[in-house]
């Protein structure tokens, strides 16, 4: 095997990142090398690439590290008394690597491990040929399983972990931000037997991907105000709302848009401190759940599940494709908005 | 009005019916006349035609009472201080007329209400022109239902409580029997995010309706043992199991096939007491529910939603249409098993 | 009877009440007349004596309006058709009334029905002699019941119901604001398995009533900043937050307190809108539930057999008894602060 | 370190077990040793002394082999890179060892691990002066518990588990069967909130337990038919039975004193299989919990806290101490049925 290889580097502060040829990682005890085949960019990678304050503030002291953090592959080699793998496996991984040992994890809510270790945040990721990965994250993936999809099996756990809060059986949907994740939400809460998905989003290239994912009903809320079109078009409201876009007014808009006695499941995250009616969301009996990571491996479970049984598509979402070297087109793709996932191949 | 009608009549015990002239029913306070348009016939139905044990110990002492409960119709008339629904209204009917002071309804749980009537069986039912039912019972239906769905909702909502007795999100699911509900429960299973359908019916010709309803895989247990086969197809186990038919051995094979920490969920009654190894179900950590009727009005609800969000299609089961006058012939297709569920129009 | 009762009537906008002589009410069809034995006063009603905004504007339109509804009696009289109680029943009595047929009512979540009429405030209510109720909201009380005990179940139900949120069992759970309800919450915390009961209350004599209610940590956070005594105290959090107090800091500090994947019960009604950061709520996966009211009838239910099981005593938060002629000395104590529930005896 | 130590060994098959010189274990990668302070005699032991046919079954390709499985004791040694305790924790254990990879130990349902060796059954257990455990399975004690009520956590844990099969709160609780077991889930759902607590038990010694654990309702069902006396006491029935016997009368007599819509958590094991009446538990629309072992960690979190609180105190059952040397008048006793749980104390 050869002793270098090519890596997106996040090599200094500021905004961009650069192609480097670096040393292959060697998989300490308990790890597998992957030999990545395919990696997709996630907002984090956008934002590390552009170097907002909470980059700077997690990675600064880290530089240089390789970015990335979504893929899938084969596994190439173990490290010293690795189990659970073998050689020529073909997985994604969960990039949350756990503590086992913290409360959180002894009550196995390991998506609020108190000592939570990221790929690409915290560690060399995989926007490069190699990445090294604690065996217990990998995931194996049927054969079958497109290699772009696998690899966007992490930010879809996000929507299937949020889709999942509560069950959305025979429910009234309503999905705020088209985002990937939101896009994909859409077809995950039709999978999971949401009866009518209404969206929302600014962005119309977004808005339709919503569309194309199987949403009932399409609203811009920079054209009409959401929670009025919501309760003309339903009457009394949405039986739930999951909201991935984390903007202040479109989780006002959640809250004033479910019916009393719904729910709320929040992945979206703000950009700061809220000023937020909490009487509204009090007399209206409403549950409101704060959403992170996925669940170990519940959310992996359905996920997998869902996928190799047909009864969820996210090609619609998986909108762009190019390879490792191309890796910046994608960024700037990303800055425009244009794009649902960026998927980037590795051979 | 007319003053008489046509109504099939259980008019003495022993097999058969017979078709009457018999008079309108007169709504009485709270309650609303229907002028019904399609009925469908239960299973219980074609008990008390054939004048079962159970049959003649509920209804002996009542005869002669017209037959029937699942239908559909027009609002024609309305009782003393009737409100909540008007005349014209398209409507069908939750068949379990319930207490409200019972402990089971303070507690909500109407659906073991223990003072319940039932149409058809405590009182006379919808094999007629027309029928008397209590205004709280009626359900509105979107004006686009076509009559034989309509008419079906209520054993589709038996179908739909055991299906929500446990989120079957991302699930592995076996069904077990494919009389009509156990069938309509292979749309609504998947409908609510079953990964995977698996079912097993002896008579090839319910086997093939859970095939259209788009079960994945469909075993014969004459011919291949189930459990067997489930752990064959499955490695460990389905995560669920809704049984449907109540037979002995496919309760066993129920918790056989289900894996550790996973549900069963109820509805099948069986014909008497059973030899059960409950140690099975306990080593294996097993939530077993007992489902009886439907919950109001969440059952219908998420029902309704789904019937008219375009995500369940229960077409494929009702494979029958006869006129009332035509009756005989349904139960005579019913005796021989070789049919879905049968719908009788009514003009 | 007699014709006319005193009643302590809300006559006109401002600070203020009278006692006036007026009409015995006469129970409407369905109703009940309660001749009244104790009737408790709520925070709000001391609201609507010294007319804050809210009061203006929902009670505006009604003056004169009879004041109060946490009560007990003794149903003297039925109105036409009235059911389901008796002459002479010993009933305390669920002061929301609700219509049963909005979409909130239609999925038995009673407690958010959209069309909820409220004893004392849309109403006259019980600071009088008699009362008129509907009788499906009396609850029948054993008759050793103690008077001031069973007027209180009002508000003790707010606390069962916020304790009821999730599973208590085997729960450290810290419990903001002492008034009557979060005093009260405390025995109930207790009863239903709280493990370890932290509680934080400004007000040093409000703070007592959670010592004698059973807490065994008492927090000052005018003294001590709550969110890192907690954190002292328990290392990572308490499990679970009831949120009595509606103060916005206190609500942060819930969020701060709380462990990962933890839950809030907020009962409490902020003044205002509130600065809130989300981000935390949702990086640690909190549970949020906004609590209204008493869940009809689980709440009651659980309340009932608690306290004639001798499983809770909340006679410690009852700590001043006057007659109705005092009315306005335990306004001006509420006013002071230096009470808990305060109880109107009627002869 | 002594090379050898005392340990009940049970040799050979048959009834009966001795008193050996065996060598003192050395603790595995991840291991502990540990030095027993306390170890109390489950049934389970009981069945290995008398040899039945489990034991044979299970036990008998392993002997010889150390019996016992639930002991408290002191951290004496770790092996190759233990990690997670210390030498001189004061620990308990959890009995089941699981392997952490099989699709139950994946979805976190560690207490139906496909592949579990338990201590004393499937490898040497804790009727010995030392034992070695994997160090994942300890669970530090507070230092003052003691060390009898630290030994009794194991089958403690069983009654917390089955005690939260479903929240208690405010519930008519109905236990059936006051072995050790039985008699401690008297105290458990007690400290959960349970309302009312009724049990059951035809041995008087036992029934005596249950009171002293503080039952509100004793009834001898060899006197009275258990499931008539619960009609007369709560009208309408319990809303939960938990199921400590095995007993199929028991088993019963649960399904007919549970309300509709109520809950059976049913721990114990029936000798065999069981004739059983389905259709009452689905009429009736129960929820039937198969309970087995311990949640990881939930349980041993909730228990511990309940104990450490001060809430639950299971010292009436632990009716009975013993040396270690002394060991067999413990089995006698409870040949005889006059104890609750037997404790060795070793030196």
């Amino acid at each position: 095997m050869a002793e270098t290889m090519r890596a997106i580097v996040k090599a200094a502060p500021g905004r961009g990142a650069e192609m480097r040829e670096v040393p292959v990682p060697e998989p300490a005890a308990g790890e597998a090398l992957v030999r990545v085949q395919a990696t997709s960019i996630c907002g984090t990678d956008h934002h590390i690439w552009d170097w907002n304050p909470w980059s700077e503030q997690r990675l600064g002291p880290r530089l240089p590290q390789t970015m990335g953090h979504e893929f899938c592959g084969v596994v190439e080699e173990l490290g010293h008394g690795t189990r659970g793998v073998a050689v020529g496996d073909y997985v994604s991984a969960e990039t949350h690597i756990v503590c086992h040992t913290c409360p959180a994890c002894r009550r196995n809510q390991y998506e609020v491990c108190l000592n939570t270790s990221i790929l690409g945040v915290d560690r060399d990721g995989s926007f490069a040929e190699y990445i090294a990965v604690p065996a217990e994250n990998l995931w194996p993936n049927p054969p079958d399983l497109p290699r772009d999809v696998a690899s966007a099996q992490e930010p879809l756990g996000n929507a299937v972990h949020t889709a999942m809060a509560e069950s959305l059986a025979g429910k009234r949907v309503l999905i705020t931000g088209m985002g990937p994740i939101g896009a994909m939400s859409v077809g995950v809460a039709r999978a999971l037997g949401a009866a009518e998905v209404y969206v929302s989003e600014p962005n119309s290239y977004r808005l339709e991907l919503g569309r194309k994912m199987g949403a009932d009903v399409m609203i811009n809320p920079a054209e009409t105000p959401l929670a009025e079109r919501i309760a003309e078009l339903t009457g009394d409201g949405v039986d739930a709302v999951l909201e991935m876009s984390g903007h202040p007014q479109a989780i006002r808009d959640a809250v004033s848009s479910v019916i009393p006695g719904g729910h709320i499941a929040q992945l979206g995250l703000p950009p700061d401190t809220l000023e937020f009616d909490l009487n509204e969301l009090i007399f209206k009996g409403i549950r409101f759940y704060g959403i992170v990571g996925r669940r170990l491996w519940e959310t992996w479970d359905a996920m997998s599940r869902l996928l190799s049984g047909g009864r969820l598509d996210i090609t619609p979402v998986l909108t762009h494709t190019f390879t490792l070297d191309e890796w910046a087109e994608g960024m700037e793709l990303m800055d425009a908005g244009l794009c649902g996932k960026v998927v980037l191949t590795v051979e």
